[in-house]
């Protein structure tokens, strides 16, 4: 089934509005794609066009109202909202500002109110800064500030309708991933093996694939987020792919090692066993009331033997509407893990040559009883093609 | 050749610095991939993490300094910037904000200076609003304000070399369309030739197909921003595919309709010609000095006779380095047209079936003596298949 009941987002927005409640919020003001989608189920590949902006207002009770451009009114109400205001964007002299601000007005039941807005760690405003500055200015004596993170943290936690959804897009690119043979050849260029990958996983039935990276190497690689490029592989090349894949709006994030000719030097090939046991320990370490922290360490302790010096930044985060989601598996986070977050196991290892590296990763949601591999877990050993 | 000659970087740094001289800026402030992009170079699919922000700083003065989280120092370590200061990111007590602010302050000499920040239409802010909070709490006498748009108007006009790869990725798209009855099959659902055209448009040449939208139906489509569904094509449908093919970081950004079976009813087939002689109008009035209401009025006088009552907002809009860019072909845009801008020709008509349309668009480049087509022009008749 595409999309959820409206019953799910009845409950995500209850959720929500007990947060705000705590938080001493009156409403929140939501801009981006995947906020906005995680309440409303507007989903389009829309957002790509920065030329419009979108708002979606959650009130204290009730359900969230959109206040959005005319060309989204037919797809917005396809989903359970049914209070939708629209404009007709763009508009040079007012871009919706004054009808976001009437609307905040009736919802608030006056001039004032004190409005949340995702501000941490994640966030950012999908909205043109002279029109904040305008809503500002029509109603001085309204607070816009912080939501405490409260979004963040209810979108981190995923529901089985959520999860069976990652689910299904780990399952796409594991199936793409195990095509593989059919694209690399002596002599491919990167720019074609990242082709190659993204038209296996349509075939396997992703509907976009907006994110890849890899590279190839003797020694691993050199960057792990770099472009489509014209440098070929070798015999003896490590050929690593990391996607993100999108099925009904569902990311998967993880990545596949491949040895390409022959099995790569030993050193390469003790470096990746070593990875793949580093996430075997986070998996084991990851249950309800486990810190995000400790996560990290179980993994530092294999990669590094607790040195924390992954260039990276962290050894995994949080996946679902977004390719990366908070939060962040680093050595700072101390937030407890509870059912359902659904995380990536990242740990990177550098190699004895010069700014060389390997990186692994697999996807995880938290369960009762601890850690479930959402993708097919990798084995120590590489595959050779 | 993929990327560009860093004498292009330095020239659009130039213009930029000369534009701020005027403006009264000391410093322009970026964060969104495309700004970035623009006057560094650096290109990654990495933008699908919102867990990092990226910062670069245009000095009034010398060449762009790149303050980012170290996982991209490598990558942006190939591009023509030299002075790329790195945290490790994410870092959750201070998330490279501190650093930011000390590198305004040695570029501006102080504690003091104004900073500009694309604020207008087509702009966001993407950093954390905290992040922007604490930036401005740090120097409170520092000033960050809007650009005054002249970030958006140096991106509008196109050099040969950004033309050349918008043609490119044109290129592309239209063998991909053309290769679309290798797909449309009776009974397809609406996600399948989703997949399939992204395939064929992998298949000839695309990096990446960050968007598709469409729609089917006997008198047209009641949206043309819907996602992936399971709604099947029958015979006598108009089936419209809208995409934007990504490639070296261009957009093209053109749809194509197609009848499918047989040719669909006379009705449709005459509004669907109105909308390609629209194109033609508006392609005849695009000449440097003219204006973009101009534009606007040109197609609409072919399409509702002057009424103005698009409801999709707009007739077209800018391309480049993003799916749609400043200016909107709307009445009230006065901008004047300049050789080197890449714009949408987009008119849409509603059918006489309650809510249904048809949009029909192509790509162009403002040249001395007018406009020149970077899509192949669709003909007046459908295309059955």
């Amino acid at each position: 089934m595409r999309g959820f009941e409206p019953s799910e987002f009845a409950a995500r927005t209850q959720g929500l509005q007990a947060a705000m409640m705590a938080e001493g919020l009156e409403a929140l003001l939501l801009t981006t794609e995947a906020d906005i989608r995680y309440i409303t189920g507007f989903l389009t590949r829309f957002w790509e066009s920065p030329s419009r902006a979108w708002y979606v207002i959650v009130p204290a009770r009730g359900k969230p109202i959109a206040v959005i451009p005319s060309i989204g009114a037919a797809l917005m109400g396809t989903t359970w909202v049914d209070d939708i205001r629209t404009w007709r964007a763009p508009d040079l002299t007012d871009d919706g500002v004054g009808l976001l601000s009437a609307t905040l007005d009736e919802v608030l039941g006056g001039s004032a109110g004190r409005v949340g807005l995702p501000a941490g760690h994640e966030s950012n405003l999908r909205m043109p800064l002279n029109d904040f500055w305008a809503l500002m200015a029509l109603r001085p004596e309204r607070q816009f500030v912080s939501d405490g993170d409260i979004f963040r943290y209810a979108r981190s936690v995923k529901t089985l309708a959520e999860i069976d959804k990652i689910r299904a897009a780990c399952g796409v690119a594991g199936r793409a991933f195990d095509r593989m043979g059919e694209v690399l050849v002596e002599g491919l260029r990167k720019e074609d093996y990242y082709r190659g990958f993204q038209r296996l996983c349509l075939e396997e039935g992703a509907d976009f694939v907006p994110y890849i990276a890899g590279g190839h190497g003797e020694w691993g690689y050199g960057d792990i987020i770099a472009p489509a490029d014209d440098s070929q592989i070798t015999a003896g090349d490590v050929v690593m792919l990391d996607t993100g894949v999108l099925l009904d709006g569902y990311f998967c994030d993880y990545d596949r090692n491949f040895a390409f000719g022959t099995p790569p030097r030993q050193e390469v090939q003790d470096a990746f066993a070593t990875l793949v046991d580093a996430v075997d320990a986070g998996a084991a370490a990851a249950k309800p009331g486990v810190r995000v922290s400790d996560l990290f360490s179980a993994m530092d302790q294999v990669v590094t033997g607790g040195k924390n010096s992954a260039d990276s930044g962290r050894f995994g985060h949080g996946l679902g509407l977004q390719l990366t989601e908070w939060p962040s598996l680093i050595p700072d986070e101390h937030t407890m893990l509870v059912e359902g977050m659904v995380l990536t196991l990242e740990p990177s290892i550098e190699t004895t040559a010069e700014g060389q590296l390997l990186v692994h990763e697999e996807n995880i949601v938290i369960t009762r009883s601890g850690a479930e591999f959402l993708s097919p877990r990798a084995s120590r050993t590489f595959k050779v093609f």
